[in-house]
């Protein structure tokens, strides 16, 4: 049984080479970032995952978390290896120094956060919360609640924990109806949340809930909530946890998959009413909420990578021991690999995953010079690149990481369906990736509404003519046509599908709504390409140069051609879509489904 | 929470008005099949689907099949409910009345199949298995093994199961190595089986076995394999059950789904060996099992349409009734199903379904008249257009059966993965589809091997034909100009892809392994295309005269346009897939993956 071994090398020539790593490590704050930290930072954090979270992943499924009473048990061996986690310093690691954190940028972390989840998914959700608790207390929680909370949090001594969902109010946060009352210092919160990951278990001595609640007098809609810090146990003054506050999870989810993340309705305020402390201003908590949930967001675009990575792991390994039938030109019965028809699908498998982590990669960076460029220009142009990709990323890394892990489960055959086979659990866990943190559908409504039409189109525009700039090098490069062919046809697609969209909203209000997914996942789809015609050029200039490493950018050229060919002119099939419009659509009455 | 409706309005539209039922009705030994015979019938198979197999479906998934020693026991109340689909005569209806059959063409037997399969899937692959034996039987037993089997199977009294996989020998049956040996007018069965569907149960009074074996003398290789028939219970001379023969089940699998389907690993001649009985000649084994595996197969594809058909009545039901968010247009909150990403995505559902269905009941067309047309020139035709049609049926209707249960998921948000949904086991329990009786790369392989390259093309040739007098006949239809294009491309690309694996498959061998899953994927989705192109035509015609139905006819033409605006448009994304070759599929050594 093949355990993870993090795809270190691929993740160094993402951060290394495709990104812009020495423009980031020139960064105030970002000087740890050398190339030879990042290969440690990434070698190190391998061997944790394969020697402590990777032989934990099939337990976490077995014998998931339990609840009993008004505790959540979590898998055992899942509090060890938390400790492990915690004092490795690797919570800590993609904060800023400033609140103790390992101060690497998101260039970093980004693959780090992949080996972690490659490893064990339902585990890694624990400290994906806890860093959007942080984020939301960096960016709006007062010094009184930064002093009490973040430097815990960021060590990782308590967990955090993201409380948006309620039974009416999961996509749409306009319904949320928790209350929240003022009591001196604080509120008094009572209401219900559900699918609270890791809302309540043993591993720390407290969890932190960030809580979006109403307060008296809010106006109706988002505009109306707030978000509130509460923790499971109050803190006493010396900062030790005292006693139990009025919330506790009355049940966890009989889930698909992840079943080592238990996933609680929480109960808030069922006596006196649960104590909360205010992050923000009075009724911003919807800009508190995208705060923690842009990270999430990026974060469960690479749980797609990270949980794609395993699959096709397991798979290659299965592929290659696995011996079955003939092969043309080949003598006797051969290992399922010698395939074509297999070949295709690893090949396919692997394209897109190189694919995702290179979007990612790309989005880290913007992210980088987001939060730390000197330059306000610069500054400005990543965020909005970001804004840009940050919806691409989670609907398309998610959606194709479903296409992916049953890919894994096809090339086991009958044992993929058998479970003790593990190809099986990979699939179900990331069943859940295009649901959570938004929805494709919403990760869709965002690319189109926020970030295409409110601009008009102006970012869009931008990494349009970005993409045509690569194309152009790639037509300089005579072996490369295919990329270039292939790659322009794509990026054409997206030009006119996105003109269509501003276009025809104008005429008809379900446009938007009626094209968006196949936006998204057009949108997704060229740039992964795009980074992947990129990464061709770049291996290109390695072998005509010294080039210690031909293999890999041998096979880099091989899996970028594989992705222009195989899976760019998929380019075109969406963009027709959209070209539809919404009339077969909307064109049948609600009743007649 | 809702339960199965047999969607006998389409079914009725697919084999009366799609399909040739009066051509049908007019073949020797088919006369039952008259209108409003079928109506009856459809509507009978849905009552039995609602009230008594759809309220099993999640008891079989929670409580799913059990071992206990030598035996398995079934989930409680399958055994009552197959008492009665036996005695209301369901499992005798697709079996020649010669045979005590009640005589129904395929094109009536296929959407009654349908019905079981989505109804509770995992029951209804035990009535799938004993047709298979039937059809070994009847075409290959003997007169003294039909006599003392054959009436029993059609019935249902008995069950059958077939015994074809071993560890060693899954897709690749040349390496079968179970042993059998003569023994007077029988012969002795040694070794294990495994994946054996429906291997053991207590519902019936024995179950017939169809066993792959080999004799001492049989060549290497799938010439050597012969066909046996071993019964559970040995058979007395008055045809009673008598003393239990040396098999037995040693183990059942824990399945990612199908939980209420007992797969079984069966062990042969512990003892002094099992009994068994050769059906057909010596060393013909591989022709009787494929006598079995053409209607499996066929089964499995209309199993993707009945499992797909569950999946969307479900998410449908979620969609009218949940209430989150505003819409454009609309005033206040509103259910989902007005959202345009919700519509797109119930949209796709149900024409990839009706598209599906379709191509289920032309396959079942022509294999009615492959089976009973007395015409020379027709039978031989309908021969040839029926092997085309299988590895179409079976991998695109199962591998679109994966994205319409998966939508399924989706569309309940976060209830779609909390497994009390319901959406979640179907989703899981299709996931099987693609695997077995042949996983998509055998019948991709199935396809371009044995039904494009033998006959140089020829049949696929005279598909593209037909396509084509519909691509003329919509055509004629100025407001369908868009169904007309979207085909014609569709087609294109089908005799564009078909083209160059004839001619590129000289050159390299690896070309049709490499092409093989585009150009199968290609070749159902055109089919299915060019079958909702005829079904808009039909519909449009019947709209134009009097027709009852009006909105059944309107709501047609809708599905067929979504198909032709949202689907079709992957047929040029394959056909490229298929351009490339073979050579970024294979560039990678085998080593690197």
């Amino acid at each position: 049984m093949p355990t993870y071994h993090a795809p270190t090398r691929d993740m160094l020539f993402c951060t290394v080479e495709l990104a812009d790593l020495q423009g980031v490590a020139g960064l105030p704050g970002m000087e740890a970032a050398e190339a030879d930290v990042v290969h440690a930072v990434l070698e190190e954090a391998g061997r944790l995952a394969s020697e402590v979270l990777a032989p934990l992943n099939r337990e976490g499924d077995r014998n998931g978390a339990r609840i009993e009473g008004d505790d959540v048990f979590e898998t055992p061996g899942f509090g060890e290896a938390y400790r492990q986690f915690a004092e490795g310093g690797w919570n800590s690691l993609p904060f800023d120094s400033a609140h103790g954190g390992g101060g690497l940028p998101a260039v970093v972390s980004f693959p780090v956060a992949e080996i972690w989840q490659g490893a064990n998914m339902a585990f890694s959700l624990c400290p994906m919360l806890t860093q959007a608790a942080v984020d939301a207390l960096v960016a709006h929680g007062s010094p009184e609640l930064q002093e009490r909370y973040l430097s815990r949090l960021v060590s990782g001594e308590w967990t955090g924990a993201m409380d948006l969902t309620e039974p009416q109010a999961g996509s749409d946060l306009a319904a949320v109806a928790c209350k929240a009352v003022p009591e001196g210092d604080h509120y008094r919160l009572t209401g219900q949340k559900i699918y609270i990951t890791w809302g309540d278990h043993q591993m720390t001595d407290n969890i932190v809930h960030m809580v979006l609640a109403r307060l008296p007098d809010a106006p109706a809609g988002v505009k109306g909530i707030s978000l509130f810090l509460v923790p499971k146990f109050l803190v006493n003054d010396d900062g030790s946890p005292g006693e139990r506050n009025d919330m506790r999870p009355v049940s966890i989810e009989h889930k698909l998959g992840i079943h080592g993340s238990p996933t609680c309705v929480m109960s808030f305020g069922d006596n006196e009413g649960a104590i909360g402390y205010l992050v923000g201003e009075q009724h911003n908590g919807l800009a508190c909420m995208f705060t923690m949930m842009n990270l999430a967001r990026l974060h469960v675009g690479i749980e797609g990578v990270g949980i794609s990575e395993r699959a096709y792991q397991r798979a290659a390994h299965y592929a290659r021991e696995r011996v079955q039938g003939t092969s043309p030109g080949a003598n006797g019965r051969v290992a399922i690999v010698e395939h074509p028809d297999v070949r295709r699908m690893l090949m396919t498998m692997r394209s897109l995953i190189e694919g995702m982590r290179a979007l990612c990669t790309i989005a880290g960076e913007a992210l980088d010079f987001a939060n730390h460029a000197g330059d306000p220009e610069r500054k400005k142009a990543s965020k909005a690149r970001l804004d840009l990709l940050v919806p691409a990323v989670k609907g398309w890394c998610t959606e194709e990481a479903q296409r992916v892990t049953s890919l894994g489960v096809q090339i086991h055959g009958g044992m993929g369906f058998v479970e003790e086979t593990g190809a099986a659990q990979h699939f179900r866990d990331a069943r859940i990736a295009t649901i959570y943190e938004g929805t494709t559908g919403i990760q869709a409504q965002d690319l189109v509404g926020r970030k295409i039409l409110r601009d008009g189109g102006r970012e869009m525009t931008a990494l349009i003519a970005d993409i045509r700039s690569t194309v152009n090098e790639l037509a300089d490069i005579g072996d490369f046509a295919d990329l270039e062919r292939n790659l322009r046809v794509a990026v054409d697609a997206l030009e006119e599908a996105t003109a269509f969209l501003l276009d025809q909203q104008q005429n008809d209000i379900n446009t938007a709504g009626a094209v968006s997914y196949n936006l998204l996942m057009l949108t997704g789809l060229v740039t992964a390409g795009w980074q992947m015609g990129r990464a061709a050029l770049i291996a290109r200039e390695k072998l005509d140069g010294e080039g210690g490493d031909r293999r890999f950018y041998e096979d880099k050229i091989v899996t970028a051609r594989f992705f222009a060919q195989h899976l760019l002119p998929q380019a075109r099939a969406y963009n027709d879509a959209v070209l539809a419009g919404s009339e077969s659509v909307m064109a049948l009455a609600p009743d007649r489904f």
